[in-house]
């Protein structure tokens, strides 16, 4: 008799944008007329670089000839790529990351959910609330976890709160853990991680002999001088940090899939009897046994993200995005409203006005002003009283979106 | 302090295929004029069908448009592939598997691994000897065995042996299993299971409530009527029975990466405290949360197999590589060798003459013909005393690689 695992029936069952979309198809089955303008989930709206298109081209040709056709590659993606990835994300910033130490995948939420394959299950868990909903699933999924409580709060899982009272800055833990998940710039609350404050996570993680797992999705859109692109850049971070990066909101890959990770040789772990051993190679063994590479044509459009004129490009990318933020930032303050994130981000996030919970305010957003975004408090329990908009869109959207909320706020 | 995942530590360090690499490149290096021929490796050679690459051509161009470009899709699949799948490959057997159980992915080899995740640490899991080491790997990873005995045997699983004595028919197990792995045309020994082999397997598991992981990503490769193509072919699969299915030996996809697999609705396994769950929502629950979908472009390339284009093409390409087995077959038979498979998949299994050890005439093969296979022993310690030929080569290299084995008999 098969036996299931039982850990996935802790999830709760709506999850977040689902739940999203279930009230705007029914909105707009009930009102046909209303143009609703869709802030909610985080995906690019922008057409790929043109130099990203004209590698695919070449690539998908190459297919097409025997001499130039392409099989199974090497699953931790190939150099050209792994290569040029450490020089221009990482080696010209200082860090200093080598080309084997980037693997190749199709995607962030992937890595961030698979990394725990190689970890163990005593591990303590560190979150922040309001949280990427992935990071904390993926431990439910793998019995890390005990049951939900009533405001969605797994048992075992140490919660650390960013919300107006710390200006979105977790606090270090007061229990000991062995791994957290920190995000930045973060995704929803748009704020960034200075210097100073991955410093203190990196001393808080090498005096604990914690891992850091380090998602950098949205790092081409720091702004600011005094926030690290990349965790490497702090000194000591190397034995204890794990970085994710994507291809998805940089270069808007999110339907051509494509994102790394990056694992520095030397950072170790403990087995259950106490002795040290090295992550890398026990990811390059998960990477090559469940997972067969990207797709070549998708690595050679990444490869060309890299080039003078893909770089000229995908900074454009950013700036039409980061300049959507701007203005939806402007706009909403003027409107009266409390605005966090959107300067080293492309979210921006909100303090419900008149105490509206966040889903009170979805509702009457979706019904008054026909505009979607995300309550916050589907991000976690902290998350409550705030709500997410995503800059990720046409610039005639925003300017309208930003309109109709200002009439909303009035009226 | 962070703790590894134990399990991993139980892995044999030498994957077989690093090891084939290591050992051709230090003949390479020493006998550098040395024409050697590859067919170790189970990967395609000839380019991809030209509807494919017209397709994905296409597809870089809709990325290129901001009216056609695509952001995230359904991470399940578009439903203009799911729906062609169901068609093509399912309905017109009379085999009633519906779209919305077909879930795309970026290979089989991270689906056959991925798979666990949904099941529970106490299943009992057999699988065939010799066999695809990826079922074996990932069960250990996921602590599913104990250690490995020096024949290379985990403790806790249970192999059932494929060889000469039972015609390459694994016996049904003699102990209650709950989940049992089953490839079929086998890699690597080539052969086929008949209609009636699988109806046992299906009247097995459905009298123990055990699930069947059955693997067809050779089943392009199938010319005898009596073999099924797909498990749901046979009454009551459907209770019974995940079907992993790849573009990666169909249409040459081993680089472009496409795969995918049916978890049918209603096949169900129990919680640790006995009730029913439908594997397709936990399945569905996993795939949402820990992947994203495959790339817009290489959907659009495996959807373009099948037009009447497409379906033309790979049938070619499948009648190439099938002429390439042919030929190896009677080439080797002509030699002397005894030969399995072939028939029915690009691999040839051949008995090692003089009853040499696998890897001796691994060696023996390199240093004399120049000529590159599989251990069979590399597979389950059941391999022992075969070696596997790929048929995934030019004609001009396998007519070439059928003399230099003559010659090697002979002399």
């Amino acid at each position: 008799m098969a036996y299931v695992n039982d850990n996935y029936l802790k999830l709760k069952a709506g999850y977040l944008f689902p739940e999203i979309g279930r009230r705007v198809s029914k909105f707009a089955k009930e009102n046909p007329q209303a143009k609703v303008i869709r802030m909610g989930i985080g995906d690019v709206t922008e057409p790929l670089p043109a130099a990203c298109i004209s590698a695919m081209h070449t690539a998908v040709d190459e297919m097409a000839r025997r001499e130039t056709f392409r099989g199974y590659g090497p699953e931790q993606g190939f150099d050209f790529l792994r290569e040029a990835i450490a020089r221009h994300d990482f080696q010209s910033r200082g860090a200093q990351v080598q080309a084997d130490e980037i693997f190749v995948s199709d995607g962030s939420k992937c890595d961030t959910g698979n990394i725990l394959d190689i970890l163990g299950k005593s591990n303590v868990i560190a979150v922040t609330d309001p949280v990427y909903p992935v990071y904390v699933d993926t431990n439910v999924m793998a019995g890390h976890t005990g049951e939900a409580d009533s405001g969605g709060r797994y048992a075992g899982l140490v919660y650390l709160p960013m919300t107006e009272a710390n200006q979105f800055v977790p606090a270090l833990p007061e229990q000991k853990v062995d791994i957290v998940y920190l995000c930045s710039p973060n995704n929803p609350t748009g704020m960034a991680a200075s210097r100073s404050a991955l410093e203190k996570w990196v001393d808080y993680a090498r005096k604990n002999e914690a891992i850091i797992f380090f998602d950098a999705a949205y790092e081409a859109f720091i702004t600011e001088a005094d926030v690290p692109h990349s965790i490497y850049e702090i000194e000591g971070a190397r034995e204890c940090a794990i970085e994710f990066r994507s291809f998805s909101k940089t270069a808007g890959f999110t339907g051509t899939r494509c994102a790394f990770t990056v694992v520095p040789k030397g950072l170790t772990a403990r087995t259950s009897t106490g002795e040290k051993v090295e992550l890398h190679g026990l990811w390059n063994r998960r990477h090559t046994t469940k997972f067969n590479g990207v797709s070549y044509i998708v690595q050679r459009g990444a490869e060309a993200v890299y080039t003078p004129e893909g770089q000229s490009q995908v900074r454009q990318l950013v700036e039409f995005y980061l300049e959507n933020a701007r203005l939806m930032c402007a706009g909403l303050k003027q409107a009266g409203l409390t605005v966090y994130g959107g300067v080293n981000a492309p979210y921006v996030w909100l303090k419900t006005p008149n105490g509206l919970s966040s889903w009170d305010f979805f509702d009457q957003l979706l019904s008054k002003a026909h505009l979607v975004g995300t309550p916050g408090s589907g991000f976690g329990a902290s998350g409550e009283g705030y709500f997410r908009l995503s800059a990720f869109n046409s610039r005639a959207n925003v300017l309208e979106a930003i309109e109709r909320v200002n009439k909303f706020v009035q009226g």
